[in-house]
């Protein structure tokens, strides 16, 4: 046995501050660079993200123009532009370059950026395998910013390369981004092309032009009009933990307990408030910061049993079933679309929504189905096996609806299901963001949608049996027709032909059953 | 449209820096904490994992006693205590109340910890949920501290709650903590006794003492040697990226170009240095911290280009055969043993190695086989289906070595499959450690250390089969016996029993075919 003190000093010596930015350097594959494919598509998909949400909450429509250029063997330069509101020019340094950092984070509301990890990833990822800095020019309309950034990985800071000001004579106002990575650029299930495509489809208020390695695509604006605006709330008192009640308890700027209560969480009145602060024996009067912990835990269970409304839901913004029909139309050729919009409804505290497209069909490979993932209007890519939207799909049972399916399987036949869940706060199973965990009140809510959009896609599916059996009846009395016009010919004595047509003439006009569709 | 610049202006206002421990906090299910259930094994098992790790540094035979006791509904207190080094007291504070903080993270070494969030993520969960300080006893075998400590969790600070100390004369030297927690006790496959039984396979130098809500539990010691310890090792050239090679060359101690190569590096001689600097021509005396970014790309390309070795393996720690089959044997009862430690590899720079141990047979359940899956001698109970380990066991033919097995599933029958995997740099796929990213390399090395126990096993198997297939054959003889002694007693005019008596002594002599076991 060594000297135990020594051994304990020599720990304590090693012992150090680990940055978020050399946590997530080094462990970057948590943040989907976990391969030069995937790595390609996340830089990507981040900038495009970015671009549709701040455009977005400008209330201009986007367009987002994203270039993907290979400049030398698995390097490939990206560049993301949108006519969003820009960002400020002392902002820049830190959107950028220090993980961490963000405007969605501390919020309750709808958002496709939640964490403030997303573009500083890709900017380490960057510096990581290119030496790279980001190239970011922005404006708010007034002068024209042109940054260099790089993360200082071992404090989490932003370091500013070069930074200089043009004028800006037409006004321009957005972001552009460019980056240099270690990328494979590929074709096919999880590609760039892909996920643009599937953006465009529950995005269909954007226009996104891809210049890529094979060409231009442009993926237009179908509809031309935003979706509202989700809106910020507050938090539900049945959603909040008792660390983040004291914690809120020591920063609110309420005078008194009853005015904490009815202003910091949403759906207490002043009514419930009172009740609340005689559950807990406290005064309503008392002043928030002076409640001890005793207290705070009474006000916590008094939180907890006090019958309270859930979270308002009209922070929520769908994509809706027009839309995201519209959406499907321009990206798959199908027979039949339908769309189902659910109420909202609650997880942990958050309010959250569910929508399911179905497309079936047409140009649809008619093997397995393809499932299309959402969460806040991003599309999911990967981890689909660990996805609660992929085991409520699976969990659904496709044959009522006219489908075969293996079990534990998605459904087989030439069908696209297309889900989108929207949330204030999506519970990722990782920082990567491909996979929603699996909470037994968002697995019912994504159920009760696709059997929904299921019922009224078998209608359609039933009717559409149906024609094809009355058609394929008509085709075999037509082709008995002669026969049978020459067997009445004979007993009536009249000429056959002339029967024939009379015949023809019947069914074409409907009055001969089976020969036309009534439903 | 809204006025564009102040958009701009409202979101630079919303943007904030983010602490890591709030990030955390929010996303808790990232470390373990997504139910009861998991979050109370996961806090113990934060604890355990760290005394384990410390005690061993410290050449020390572990002695860990855990007790979980059930203090209200849903709310457990959590005690670990260890016999290891402790820690100086100036340390605490951040050892627990940091997140992000920690001794392995920077080094090369093989370690039970690696992250730097583990146990303070257990504080995080504690004082979110019961708003409870950890509560840490320690000494070095002077003075014995006691500690309260809390996080500040948006500024990602320890809080000091209380501070005392006490004498020590018994010299006693560990270190002690407690949580309160909400949680929930169960039994079975991912319970907390289920994590110390597994513990106790791979760690068979520790004692592991369990007092919990059903009684006591002992898992005895049963190897009186630690195993050795694994040494910390220097980067290998080919697993450096241009952004830490970068970080490296301007932080590096070394005087020139030469030095930093040989000396901050592994498997980098003199001859290899100078050919690398002479392909990314720079002066070999030139200054690291001099070396602009040009020279970084091309030393960067020059440092791929060169045949090196691979890294040391001797840095690795396995369990070892005999450690494993004996920590197999304590806790399962089998009838027959094998361990394979195959030889060390390497993935991405990162020498890793693979040891696999099976029992089979005795009282193992008849049906499908039960996976063991540890990394770092720690058990992964959760995210099975994510792991490489479980890829390679169902990758594997187990209907080779004599069993049955459904397609893309774990074999069937009394078998249990111990992989253990060891590296100085264990590719988790997320926060919670639970799963191992699936490189080819692992894979392969997984595979084939499983091959290998598969046909030692299917070895014994076949030997099995074989004496009772001969057991049959001589029972069967057996039975005639008597009947050949009559005839022979016949035709020789001698007395059947003496001949019945004279046979049967062959028979257990081994003289007659098929009547021992002759492999």
């Amino acid at each position: 046995m060594e000297d135990v003190v020594s051994v304990a000093e020599k720990l304590a010596k090693d012992m150090k501050e680990i940055s978020v930015a050399e946590f997530f350097e080094k462990n970057r594959h948590f943040l989907g660079y976990e391969n030069p494919t995937r790595s390609l598509l996340t830089a990507v998909k981040e900038a495009v993200d970015n671009a549709l949400e701040f455009t977005c909450q400008a209330n201009i429509l986007p367009k987002v123009k994203v270039k993907v250029k290979q400049v030398g063997e698995e390097k490939y330069r990206i560049c993301v532009e949108d006519n969003g509101p820009g960002i400020l020019p002392e902002k820049v340094p830190y959107a950028f370059g220090k993980v961490l950092y963000g405007s969605a984070f501390h919020k309750l509301k709808q958002s496709r950026s939640l964490f403030g990890i997303g573009i500083k990833g890709a900017c380490l990822y960057a510096q990581l395998t290119t030496g790279k800095p980001i190239k970011v020019t922005t404006s708010t309309g007034k002068k024209i910013h042109n940054f260099e950034i790089m993360i200082d990985v071992a404090r989490n800071e932003p370091i500013v390369v070069s930074h200089s000001e043009e004028e800006n004579p037409s006004h321009w106002h957005g972001l552009k981004v460019e980056l240099e990575v270690v990328g494979r650029y590929v074709k096919g299930e999880a590609s760039i092309q892909e996920y643009l495509k599937r953006t465009a489809m529950v995005n269909p208020f954007a226009e996104i032009v891809f210049d890529g390695p094979e060409g231009k695509e442009v993926f237009k604006r179908v509809i031309e009009k935003l979706p509202p605006q989700p809106m910020e709330i507050k938090p539900h008192p049945y959603g909040v933990q008792l660390g983040v009640l004291r914690r809120m308890l020591s920063t609110t700027k309420a005078r008194n307990l009853i005015g904490f209560l009815t202003k910091d969480f949403s759906r207490v009145g002043r009514n419930s408030a009172f009740k609340i602060c005689k559950l807990a024996k406290i005064p309503p009067s008392k002043k928030p910061q002076e409640i001890d912990k005793d207290e705070s835990e009474r006000l916590y269970k008094a939180m907890q049993m006090v019958k309270l409304a859930s979270p308002p839901t009209n922070c929520l913004s769908p994509a809706g079933e027009e839309a995201l029909i519209a959406g499907l139309k321009k990206e798959i050729k199908a027979d039949y679309y339908v769309a189902v919009t659910r109420q909202p409804s609650v997880y942990s505290g958050f309010p959250f929504q569910v929508e399911v497209a179905l497309a079936y069909g047409g140009q649809l490979p008619p093997e397995s189905a393809v499932l299309l993932r959402f969460a806040n209007r991003i599309p999911l890519l990967y981890h689909q096996g660990d996805c609660v939207i992929t085991k409520a799909v699976k969990e659904v049972d496709w044959r009522r609806y006219g489908f075969s399916q293996p079990s534990n399987s998605l459904p087989s036949g030439p069908l696209a299901i297309l889900v989108h869940f929207v949330s204030v706060w999506v519970p990722f199973t990782s920082e990567g963001k491909q996979a929603i965990a699996n909470y037994p009140e968002i697995f019912k809510e994504v159920k009760l949608a696709l059997q929904d959009a299921g019922r009224k896609l078998a209608k359609y599916i039933r009717k559409i049996r149906k024609m094809k059996e009355r058609e394929l009846r008509k085709s075999i009395f037509e082709r008995y027709l002669p026969f049978v016009a020459e067997a009445v010919g004979e007993l009536t004595d009249k000429k056959a032909e002339e029967i024939l047509n009379k015949l023809k003439n019947m069914i074409r006009g409907g009055k001969i059953e089976g020969s036309t569709e009534k439903a």
